[in-house]
């Protein structure tokens, strides 16, 4: 054992219904590697727990607590919204982290996240170059926004793709049977910030069997208010009624948001809400149609009860990979997903340079949406349908899924300084 | 055949994820008897189906096609959101009614839905009486309000239940998670006019395995501002973070609902929605917590994707022992469900007479509420829980639930006269 390294695992950002998947790969391929990997320990809190020398023993945790990671929602060691500056802006934070993962010998950093803390994983990469601190940094995507490069598809997408496309299936179903006398137009906001993935799981709800007239409204595609009213009235008129889906994104013409809040998060990203309302009232106000709208809000991203079970087996293979390539000897990269056919779904683990990932958007392409700039393509469809598939129900107790909470056990400091955030 | 009559069965007011298994238990039952029951024709949307003589001929819907009718959420004949005026109001109404029923030998009138229905079905009950029509009207209860009084639940509130139940406690794993740097406070607005039963169901997110504080606003408590800040303040301090389940119907002191909109539906009850923006707003003013919001709408009503195993069973077996009264000679009564015991859980079908159930509607009563207005006692807490248990699925689809869609083919029109609404 003399040889083993010690593993950080932290989760960033907004959690899914799946990153405690990712997070049961990492950790239960560790455990089978105990002459590599002596220990996972967690950032309490993401990275800020690294920061704050907050760790958490997970060897602590039984196997089946663990195992059932894999059917939990949210963030089991908590996230958080903490970008690290640039190394030249900040460098006492990423020293801290050197003289953290120094004093606990850890050989190996898995960082679960998207955009920005691919970012983050990258620039510890080089750092640890540097310092010539021997750290593997690898990174493990995570987004429900779909929207890291190079990978197919990003594990947590999948499963509020299907929860929005269930759930628009639905609803749809419920005002076709009010529209006669009431509700004729249903909204619904889904996530999404730049990209329209989200959005457009919303045109699953419609397929062969199921003629439903659903609108979608992508940030990809400038909000045109006359053709948007245009499209509703034409869909009331031969179906008698119509489902908006409205990416909390969507813009006006000028840039702003049809949702505008005054509040920004963390990132300083402006906090967005209340799209469906608006685009709602609009409807009423233009045509006089009844409406309905919901806010899906943080239903949709810790839905684990309709998870898409290739989401979820996607989820667990990518933490798995993690440790496999470092193992392997890997550094500075992330593993994803390589789709090989459409249908038969087909696909594989492959990896990325983390240079390559950073900071890099990727958006829903004008092939995947329609010509009228409301629904999807066909090649959409194809791209999606896999992602959702498969139903990976929990365990119920008492008509309640039963999620894990971990002990979440701390690790004795080692470090006499305390850090301030 | 020759005395076998026809039924009308038709849904009105909202729908639900299971009032199709209600009219599954009718169709399968009266196929049955076929000696007494010649055809069940089914109302286009609802009642207006029948004022318009626009029938649908159920016998040509295949036994499969009506089986799936257990596992399809909405109205799968249409509903209506039209309430028939008084007798002395709007006589020619029910005259048409009996018109259309005498036109189609109707012997059967089955009414699905929830109080206004309730009261409708009564007066169609009168009405035959004192025109010698021989029709017995039998109300199916359906109502996601719970409101309805005598039985000791409603078809619909259970699905509803458990939806609110399930997606509460994943949104509050979720915000947990990110509660060190990012939202505090998730709020989650759902329906319930004037009587807090689903709210209540936010309640049940907690249990003795899952330590999460939830804060319900009640519409049956008059909502304290102070009081419900101090304790979002207590939520936090102790747990980092706390989840607000608020009513469409909870209410300032002076009577105004937190969520005031400026519109009303067919029957001049005030459309709601947008209480839970109004009450993260509060809570961001006044502590300066990130706040997330979801409004949950249809959604909530339509899941049939999370439905309750115990409400599939009951609406189904409602909608069966209307048919066995019917056939039995019953009249103007509508079947309820009866509790014998909590634990085991054990319940019987019986009657009451619809001259006791027009109108009256069941709040959540006191000693279901804790006594600092923001939570559910045990006692509650032992009332809901049987509801929600079990699960039932329905057949999925490369990802999709499979609904049925009925072919709804008409019944040739036998009056001559249009009927305006």
């Amino acid at each position: 054992m003399s040889e083993a390294k010690n593993a950080f695992y932290a989760q960033s950002g907004g959690v899914t219904a799946v990153i405690n998947a990712s997070a049961c790969g990492v950790i239960e391929t560790a455990r089978r590697h105990s002459d590599k990997i002596a220990n996972v320990y967690a950032g309490r809190n993401g990275i800020i727990g690294a920061l704050t020398e907050d760790l958490i023993d997970t060897s602590r945790e039984t196997a089946a607590a663990i195992s059932a990671l894999k059917h939990t929602p949210s963030g089991a060691f908590g996230s958080c919204r903490y970008k690290l500056k640039g190394l030249e802006e900040n460098r006492a934070e990423y020293a801290r982290l050197i003289d953290v993962f120094k004093a606990h010998d850890i050989g190996y950093f898995f960082y679960n996240g998207g955009g920005d803390s691919a970012d983050t994983c990258h620039k510890i990469s080089q750092l640890s170059k540097e310092t010539g601190l021997p750290l593997q940094a690898i990174h493990i995507p995570k987004t429900v926004d779909n929207d890291l490069p190079i990978t197919d598809n990003c594990p947590g997408f999948g499963s509020v793709a299907k929860y929005i496309a269930v759930s628009t299936r639905e609803a749809s179903y419920d005002v076709r049977s009010m529209a006669k006398t009431s509700t004729k137009v249903f909204v619904i906001e889904v996530m999404g910030r730049h990209a329209g993935w989200i959005a457009a799981a919303g045109g699953l709800a419609a397929d062969s069997d199921n003629d439903i007239p659903v609108l979608i409204l992508f940030p990809e595609v400038e909000f045109a208010k006359d053709r948007f009213i245009a499209k509703v009235q034409d869909y009331v008129g031969r179906y008698g009624y119509c489902s908006v889906v409205v990416s909390e994104g969507a813009r006006w013409p000028d840039g702003r948001f049809l949702a505008e809040q005054d509040t920004t998060d963390a990132f300083g990203h402006a906090q967005l809400g209340g799209a469906a309302p608006v685009v709602a009232n609009m409807v009423k106000e233009a045509l006089g149609y009844k409406f309905h709208w919901a806010v899906a809000d943080y239903l949709q991203r810790s839905a684990r009860h309709i998870a898409s079970g290739t989401d979820v087996e996607q989820a667990y293979a990518l933490g798995k990979a993690a440790v496999d390539y470092a193992l392997a000897g890997q550094n500075a990269i992330m593993p994803v997903i390589v789709r090989l056919s459409d249908d038969p779904y087909r696909w594989e683990i492959g990896h990325a340079a983390l240079s390559e990932v950073a900071n890099v958007e990727k958006f829903v392409p004008g092939e995947f949406i329609s010509e009228d700039g409301f629904g999807i393509t066909p090649a959409c469809r194809a791209y999606l349908e896999p992602l959702i598939r498969g139903e990976d129900y929990p365990p119920y107790q008492k008509g309640m899924p039963q999620y894990v909470r971990l002990l979440n056990a701390p690790v004795t400091k080692k470090l006499n300084v305390e850090f301030e955030l």
